[in-house]
Parts: structure tokens; C-alpha cells; sequence
């Protein structure tokens, strides 16, 4: 499709594993996803006019969500994935018109904010490009503040600039620590602008308002993970969190770590103090209280 | 002094910079500084019956801020240190009653949230520490949601636990960015009680409430960083915020740096879409609108 700057479009999108997972599906069907089919995206859209150098300014109006969706531990995958090792799957049902919070049966609540975990642009580098890892010009960014509202400016690189957006999800944390959200299927509206010659390096966003209000009301749980290497410090801060609500709330380590992901923060609270950082993992209290 | 559990302390705190900097400072005076006095912390105190292994729960009541404070650039120090090379300093006053907004002359206003930068116990390894890094014990945290009303669990590895605070902030970003925090003296009143043989490997804490109101009323503008290195991810993404807050603000580079440091926050948006992570940081808008 090719559209003048201006433009407003719904997108249809399937949900990440591209329809092979289902409200019906279980664990058994988790070790049979062929990667070949996995984040499918909608488009692309040529942008009359885009050229590189330009940004295309994204204006993110509106999600028409499904009501299901799926969170799953896949082999290999998440930050964990080294104490993860068998597969995990939840199926989440969600009210689709209230958007209210949706169940973690028995013991929990997880208020949703829809977004699309992959929104880009197509890089001007010659070949074939893998859809797991964002890049300059977007991607899978599972930025999950991408909320309707939301304004995004993403770096053409190439001729049209070549939009496309999927993966979809009902809900995440930041960090998306076990590799997947609330992956729902939803359709999706959105609007195109350029900006000539923006200079832009990397995407950037403005939102219209809070990003976490949803989650904050009755305050945080956090764990640290401190030492010289952010990355050990989220993988320490995430499994604390996990041995604390297993330990408070019975749940399974793979039920708490899919939990942490579709509405626990990864945030880092200082980056100065030579030579030990701090990484944060924040569990909002009242998905469990 | 030594104190049994379920007593409630009032801390005097001067300032990070052991009092070798005023209200009265210019950015001359940021050469100067000697590294051997900084970071002064309150105590030890020798909390009766703790024992390694044990947590020490303290209480944070109540902050009794002074009413000035102080950011600098210092060489060699700092995210970016390697582009902002030149000592800068920004004097603060604000109303330690009303405790509104600081402003940041002439362009902006900073939300106040105080907090000890330094809150920690004694390690167990021999040997003098430097009180810069923190440790699984705490220490030199800056996490700045450690504001009134939470509770913090510290590891104890010695004998009495020996705790200590210090370095008290009247605002900061998660990050601390540019180094330093709006330095404050101020005094701070913390309970302490003692959890048996807890277990607990790193610092956590619990928020009573919400952690970012003061700074979200207004949404945010966020820039990314997005590649294989977290590090390099939050270096990419500050340099783009002030960059903007440069050509939107008529900020010189430097006073973007400083204001991001006191009111702008890292997160990682994503860390498990290999090979390529995003680290964003939001700067809020209320600061500058």
C-alpha cells in the first residue's frame, strides 16, 4: 500500500507465534512453534515522499484488542532462560470493551495498556533482517509505553521509508523479562506525518500523559541487582523478585517469572558509582494484593 | 551508639560534599574538591542482636531538608564523562517547608522527592571500603524511590549490622545520570527492626505508594538506545535527550546533562529480543512545560 503523509490506517494484526497458538492451545503446543512463522507484522506501507534522513512521525491513535491473549516461557528464550529450561504457557482471557484487569487465576490481576510490541521502519543495509532484534529504525522494540496517544518518530533509511507494525500486546513490563507479554492479536490505528531531515539517531516517543498509573496505586515491591555488569544486575534483580513472590504467594518460579513480565519494570537506578551499578526490578503490589 | 531493635533514630546529614561546598560555590570551587572527604556517611550504628544473616528492616520516616543544594558536573565523573569534560555547577534553593518545585533558571522547575543517596551496613571482607560503589550491603545506592514512607531490608554480614546513611538528595532521576543528584543536606529520622535469618542476597524495599506522580503529570519525551550493550544503550539514549532538550530549550549541553540527572529516568525497555536491547530514558515533561 502507498499512502500521502496525512494519512490514518487500520492495521490487522495476528498475534506473535502468526496464529499458531490459540485460546485452546497448552504447554504441549509450545515446543512445536516454527520460528520461521514467529512476529509477523502488517505492511509495509510506503510513504509517499519519505527519504532517508527523514523521520516518519507515528501518531498511535486507537486498539480494537481481541480479549485473549498468551504469555508463554519458550525454550532458550528470556533473560532467565539458563534456570527456564521447560516450556510454560498461560492463556489469558481479557474483556475486550472494559479493559479491565485481566485475571492470573487464582491470584491476581493484571491491568492491561495495549501497544505493539513491533513497530518499524525497513533498514537501508542490503539482505534479508531477522524480526526478533530492534534496530535504529524500530523494530521489536517492546517499548510497552507505546500506548494509544502516543506520538513516535522513527529514522527512514530507505526510499518510502517502509512502515510495518504487529506483535501486539495486551500488557508488559518493562524489560519483558520472559521473553513474551500478554501476546493478543488485535487491530491497531494509526496515523503518518513526516518530518523532512529530522537528523533523528534512534526512535524517540512523547506521551501524552503518565505511562504507569495503571500499575502504581498501591506501590512497589523492588529487588536489587548490584555489581559491574547491568546485565547480571537485571538477571539478579528479576530472580529475586521471583524467589519473593514464590515464597509469599505460592506460586510456581515459571508462574511468577511469566508474571514479571507481562507487569514488572526493569529500571536502572544508578549508572555512576564506579564500578557498581544498580538495576531495580519494581512488582506492582496490586496486581497480588 | 548502639540502639536495640524497634528504636526510631533522627540522623544529622551534611551534605555529598562534606560541607566543601555552600550555597555560596561557585563552579570554581568544583576543581577543588577533595575526593578523600566526599561522601560522608552518619554512623556506625551497632544494632543489638544482629547477626549475619539476619535483615535489618528500617523504616524511613522522615526527611528535615535545608532548603539548598547543589548539582555538578565533576571531570572524570559521570555517564558521559568522556564528552563533558569541564567542571560545571548549579546552585539550588527551594522551600524546605512547602517543599515545592526547585527552579531551574530560567527555564524550568524540578519536582523535590528526598531521599539518602548512601543508606547501608558494614561488609564482611577486611579491609577499608571505598564508600562510592555499593555492595550486596548497600551503601552508595542513589535509588530514588527510597523516599518517606518505605522500608528497606539489608543484607547483615557483621556482627550489630553497623549501619550508616548519608548523601541525602532532594531529587534525582533513576540513574543519576550525570553523577550527582540535587546534593542536599538535610536531616533524616529511620526506624529499625531486626528480621532473623532472613536470606535476603541483595538490598529490597517496598513503596507504600506510588513512585512517579511528582514527575508524570505531564507525560514524557523519551529517546531510545538499542543495541548489544546496555551500557552503550543508556550512554545513546541520554546523549539524544539532551541533544533534544538542547535544540527545543536553549540549554547549553551541560545544564541538559545536570537537569537530566536530577529529574530524568532509565529503563530498559527491552532486554531479551537478541541480540539487540533497548535502554529509554524519559524525561519529564511538567520540568520544562
Amino acid at each position: 500500500m502507498t499512502v500521502a503523509p496525512g494519512s490514518v490506517i487500520a492495521f490487522e494484526c495476528p498475534d506473535a507465534s502468526g496464529g499458531q497458538l490459540s485460546a485452546e492451545s497448552t504447554v504441549a503446543d509450545v515446543p512445536h512453534i516454527d520460528f520461521g512463522m514467529v512476529n509477523p507484522v502488517t505492511g509495509p506501507v510506503f510513504i509517499d515522499g519519505a527519504e532517508p534522513g527523514d523521520a516518519l512521525k507515528v501518531t498511535i491513535h486507537e486498539f480494537q484488542p481481541s480479549g485473549w491473549g498468551w504469555t508463554a516461557n519458550i525454550p532458550g528464550f528470556g533473560l532467565l532462560a539458563d534456570q527456564f529450561e521447560d516450556p510454560a504457557l498461560h492463556i489469558w482471557t481479557y474483556d475486550k470493551v472494559g479493559m479491565g484487569p485481566a485475571a492470573y487465576s487464582p491470584i491476581g490481576h493484571v491491568p492491561l495498556k495495549p501497544f505493539p510490541g513491533t513497530i518499524g521502519l525497513a533498514p537501508a543495509e542490503p539482505g534479508n533482517h531477522s524480526v526478533v532484534p530492534p534496530r535504529r529504525v524500530g523494530g521489536n522494540m517492546d517499548i510497552r509505553d507505546l500506548a494509544a496517544g502516543t506520538t513516535l518518530y522513527l529514522p527512514v533509511e530507505v526510499v518510502g521509508a517502509l512502515f510495518s507494525v504487529g506483535d501486539t500486546h495486551a500488557s508488559q513490563g518493562d524489560g519483558e523479562v520472559c521473553g513474551t507479554a500478554i501476546e493478543s492479536p488485535m487491530n491497531i490505528v494509526l496515523g503518518f506525518d513526516l518530518e523532512k531531515q529530522a537528523g533523528l539517531k534512534t526512535p524517540r516517543f512523547t506521551t501524552p500523559g503518565p505511562v504507569s498509573r495503571h500499575l502504581d496505586g498501591k506501590g512497589y515491591e523492588v529487588t536489587t541487582g548490584i555489581g559491574e555488569d547491568l546485565m547480571d544486575g537485571a538477571r539478579s534483580a528479576v530472580s529475586q523478585m521471583i524467589d519473593l513472590l514464590c515464597g509469599r504467594h505460592g506460586l510456581k518460579p515459571v508462574e511468577a517469572y511469566m508474571l514479571c513480565s507481562v507487569c514488572g519494570d526493569l529500571r536502572i537506578s544508578e549508572i555512576v558509582d564506579m564500578p557498581n551499578w544498580v538495576v531495580s526490578f519494581y512488582f506492582p503490589r496490586l496486581v497480588l494484593e
